[in-house]
């Protein structure tokens, strides 16, 4: 005996992302339920048809499928983990879009399992604008058939969605390393901006070249890729020790001006590192293999 | 009295990137003179009619215009801050395209001034592959009018070629900011790679993902230049304090795995200052006006 239509669909958390998510579902005419730990939210959403629930154990019990979208899972954890919700969760299935690492979702698995509640992981990987549009980029991981059970549902967020396996942590292992590289070249941006003004250069000046640098990236990570792969970490055109000159150039530079140089300094020890252990003739990347070794 | 043709050019510096310009300067049928520090250097380059000077100064002499592509200025000054080639410089052109900080350019011209040199520091923003086609980008700073002279010759090397201002530094400040934004990038790329196979996660696995994250920089990195520049640094969609949030499970997952997270770390550092002097509603390039505040 259910409660719910088989397309309906429940949204706990109604921050930026979680309200474009449920904006999606009402879109794609599902019926949606909704609810947040400080009310107020949903206002909008109830006006496009949304079901506002008084609590997430009403709201987990009105859909057969609930997407979770909190700040990470010590949040997603504090509502999901109390009684009264796990045991209105019993056969259905929760997919998770809350970012944390590999080991809450491995965590979360076991809990699931231990309570007869099925569970996907997944993380957004594009900004809250494209969601529900051809850009979006959704990865899942867990069991397949459950992925394949609610992807007619989870489709409706837009763009392009990977199952990426079984191991429910791979979704959280993408998202982790894919923000790793985001937020370490905003800072070096950040960065290099800062270190322009100093020397008289506006940003606006500094961007159109800005972007072509952003624009060689994507060739150059999937050819370094190939090469991480097969531990070959070609140099000749362009050896760590040619890196690290450049580098030690950045960092004077900063600190002249009195700006921090603290993740250049770290990237230049990283390259200093696999020198030392013999391998300044090989090319940059080598430095993802000496990163572990200590 | 010259005993050199208009159009004589001499490069000094036969590393790979130095014999590309030599290259590009013979195509064009450039009268091409050609010294390194080592001998041996030139051999393919004279095959394509190359003049080979036993000497820097005889080098130097052969030409109205001198390109000097080395490691640094250290390398640079080593070769022409000698006597006997200052003083068969005197009236002739140094164009530098050897890479150093703005300091060191700002000294040469000085010293060029000083002995009645001409001179113009540039800097090649592109791989040594694209120098003399469409793809290379080459800046340049110092005197307008000396640039426009050296304009013809120069224009060989292929691409786009941008004259930046008469502050011989600003070619080196300009190169010192984008090799700061690539050089992060790719730490943050070999940093995420290393966490991707601690996860089971191949580099391949990885690349398509990564790449996805490459071709969203250029245009948000255009976005962030006119907010630095405005100095209003908007955090309603995604506020400096989520970035800490996900930076703090990327640091978490990575020593997790005994995998150095040095770089991720420092940029943590600069994101939790910015929120501790109060910006913590702001966006992520917030701190590009922190990282000089002490």
């Amino acid at each position: 005996m259910t409660s719910y239509a088989d397309n309906s669909v429940t949204v706990l958390g109604l921050g930026p992302m979680g309200r474009a998510l449920a904006g999606a579902f009402l879109n794609a005419g599902l019926p949606t339920t909704v609810w947040n730990r400080t009310p107020g939210r949903d206002r909008g959403l109830v006006e496009r048809g949304a079901n506002s629930a008084q609590s997430a154990e009403e709201a987990v019990a009105a859909s057969r499928l609930t997407v979770v979208c909190v700040v990470n899972y010590d949040a997603s954890d504090a509502i999901l983990r109390r009684d009264v919700v796990t045991d209105a969760l019993k056969g259905r299935t929760v997919v998770s879009l809350t970012a944390d690492t590999p080991d809450r979702a491995r965590d979360t698995e076991l809990w699931a399992a231990a309570h007869g509640i099925r569970y996907l992981d997944g993380a957004i990987m594009t900004p809250m604008a494209t969601i529900g549009t051809a850009e979006a980029v959704v990865i899942y991981s867990g069991p397949e058939q459950l992925y394949r059970e609610h992807e007619p549902i989870l489709t409706v967020l837009g763009g392009t969605h990977t199952h990426l396996g079984e191991e429910v942590g791979r979704a959280a292992a993408y998202d982790i390393a894919l923000l790793d590289i985001f937020w370490t070249a905003m800072a070096g941006y950040a960065h290099a901006l800062a270190v322009a003004k100093a020397e008289g250069v506006t940003a606006r000046e500094l961007a159109p070249f800005a972007r072509g640098i952003g624009e060689i990236l994507p060739p150059i990570f999937e050819e370094a890729a190939a090469e991480v792969d097969l531990a070959t970490f070609s140099g000749e055109d362009n050896p760590i020790t040619s890196a690290v000159s450049s580098i030690a150039h950045i960092v004077h530079t900063s600190e002249t001006h009195g700006i921090d140089a603290g993740v250049m300094r770290a990237a230049e020890g990283w390259a200093r590192r696999a020198i030392g252990l013999g391998h300044g003739t090989d090319g940059f990347m080598r430095i993802t293999d000496v990163l572990s070794q200590h």
